[in-house]
């Protein structure tokens, strides 16, 4: 019943549905990637046959790169068909509550709402090598807008959250898992069959229990709507703001949203005030 | 004042209490244990001499193995004497809340409520060789009902509480600790030392400043009593599934509840689907 | 415009203020310290030029000691002056929601309300050569009055929490990093560039971004201002049982609040009940 999508594609094994996230040039979370989110988030709720959802990256370099800060209107216009909030967080939060269990199989720089998507996931895994994150709303004046915080502060606790959306700097993986962001950092070749071996396990038991468990978990970790609305609020107008939007102009000059200047984000971001 | 009862022998010094859980044959929680968990937490109730209680095992294989599927009805009649309701989730978070602190030196297996177990003490150390933690209930389409969720998901996270709740898979001592499912892992020769030489100087220390401690602690980290008799009463009529009592006697037939095959536990409950 | 105090050394860089703790002997938190500390904090809350405060000690032993336990109604006094109410745990929780960002840079001794300061600072960073966390009021019959069990549990989860609160030990750098009451360890060497590195990037970023940032994490985990005075409330009433007064009278017999007796305070503070 599923098939590709423009940016998704997809393949099932089983009762495991594997998601390759394939937006190029660097997965950047623009309308058509939300659109095809919401597609498919649409298409699982209308079936029981799924158990396990992986999201994995076509890109060695990106998972998710960021949204596109130049079409924000339009990424959350497309979010609103599935939750009827032109909201990207209540989107995320959505997948959070969904029936399947869902990991984030994470290579390449999962940074802003790319970070926010992983951690909407139930679990992260990463490689190594290559994965990477952040949370670098702050550099420009935004605070995170898609949950992250949310999460980030009841994962990492007070003073460690604050580090990461503070700071606007890349964390290896190793780093993250320090930190609680991820579950664990795996080297690379071992990534896959790890991931495989947990979700073919996770898929073969009883689904009434999976939800059980999932439903009795986010009643104690998963934030409450309206704080994942607020989050959401405040990003949506502080987009507005002149010296935002300025750090915007200046950093899209200097490459931003392209795919060399991104490989060192962190970097980039970090000379905006002049 | 304490003497042994059949499966929990105990030994005092000074004001510190030793309590090996001696349950033969893989030290299961079933009527007699809870019976005797029950005698020793009323009596420990009616005393003040007693500062600091160190629950261990006496078998090297098992702390405790989790309990006894075939007599949920009777363990949990014998949970009510204490509590007044038949729920071992109850029971647990009774001892959370006792006036004297409790440790938790685990070796063996502490899966399902052995772990839950472990979780409701106050401080958990582990035998690096041989320590082993499981909340398994998943692979049987249960979610855990002795308060394991509640504690998980509050030290761990979101989502390595899920990763640990959904796979059914052990963890080493050493993995329980990077995940903060317990406090510290140990070789298996410095175990011994280290929890006598702290459970010594905590009971040095004058008992109401430990209580008010207690108390402030999980008025924050203690959920509530309601959240805990949501997850028992979950377990209780979950295990009336048809499908849950289909790999349960499958399991059974397996050797589920037996000691060879309980030694690789989840490799048996991998394998139910068929 | 913001000048040295008697106890506190300023150097302000850029929109970075470094304010050196130096409070000879030990840097103990007594009347003179509380009283710059509110001198302080109200001329900050005054200005909108600083971003970052960055706090580190101006000796190599001691970040700040403690109390002075020979003076709790003065030192309460002071801080009532900025808060109106005499606990230094509402003065610290007011640090915390500060419109700066703040950094504890630990090198020494941060015990007692010491470790709690650290702990209402939004981030912490200490050397792995000289930094050393301790909670020893249990060792007395008190349990800890400025936030630090607030802060604790919710950062280190139960378990960890109560083995820090109830046990009075000592917890080199590198065990508060892994028990996440701390960001990092860094070696001596690398602390200060790390820091004022961060620093100084934090501080380039739009500052309605960093105060709506901690805003909202202070929504999810800061405790209520109930808690911290309850706590508070909990300390003050119990400084005046007759056994705590005997134990802090053998103590400072023994040399508590001087210089050598200070560098092992877990034994000196463990062996008062004789």
């Amino acid at each position: 019943m599923l098939t590709d999508l423009e940016t998704l594609k997809v393949r099932t094994d089983r009762n495991v549905l594997y998601v390759r996230i394939d937006a190029p040039p660097i997965n950047m979370l623009g309308p058509e990637l939300v659109r095809d989110l919401v597609t498919l988030m649409g298409e699982l709720e209308g079936t029981t046959d799924i158990a396990v959802v992986v999201f994995e990256s076509g890109n060695p370099d990106f998972f998710i790169s960021h949204v596109d800060v130049t079409k924000v209107a339009e990424y959350r216009k497309e979010a609103a068909r599935l939750t009827g909030e032109t909201s990207i967080g209540l989107l995320f939060r959505r997948l959070s509550e969904a029936k399947y269990v869902t990991i984030a199989q994470v290579e390449g720089r999962a940074r802003g709402a790319g970070s926010e998507f992983a951690l909407a996931c139930d679990m992260r895994f990463a490689a190594i090598e290559t994965a990477t994150f952040a949370q670098f709303e702050s550099s420009f004046g935004l605070s995170p807008g898609a949950g992250g915080i949310q999460h980030l502060v009841r994962q990492l606790g007070r003073g460690r959250a604050l580090e990461v959306l503070l700071s606007a700097n890349d964390f290896s993986a190793l780093e993250a898992q320090q930190y609680g962001w991820i579950n664990r950092a795996l080297p690379h070749e071992e990534l896959h069959p790890f991931v495989e071996t947990l979700a073919d396990r996770i898929a073969s038991f009883p689904h009434g229990g999976l939800q059980a468990i999932k439903q009795r978990v986010n009643a104690v970790a998963l934030a409450a709507v309206d704080d994942f609305r607020i989050d959401s609020d405040l990003f949506g107008s502080a987009v507005a703001d002149p010296e935002v939007r300025r750090r915007m102009k200046l950093a899209l000059e200097r490459g931003f949203q392209t795919r060399e200047p991104e490989l060192d984000l962190p970097g980039l971001v970090g000379g905006l005030a002049y």
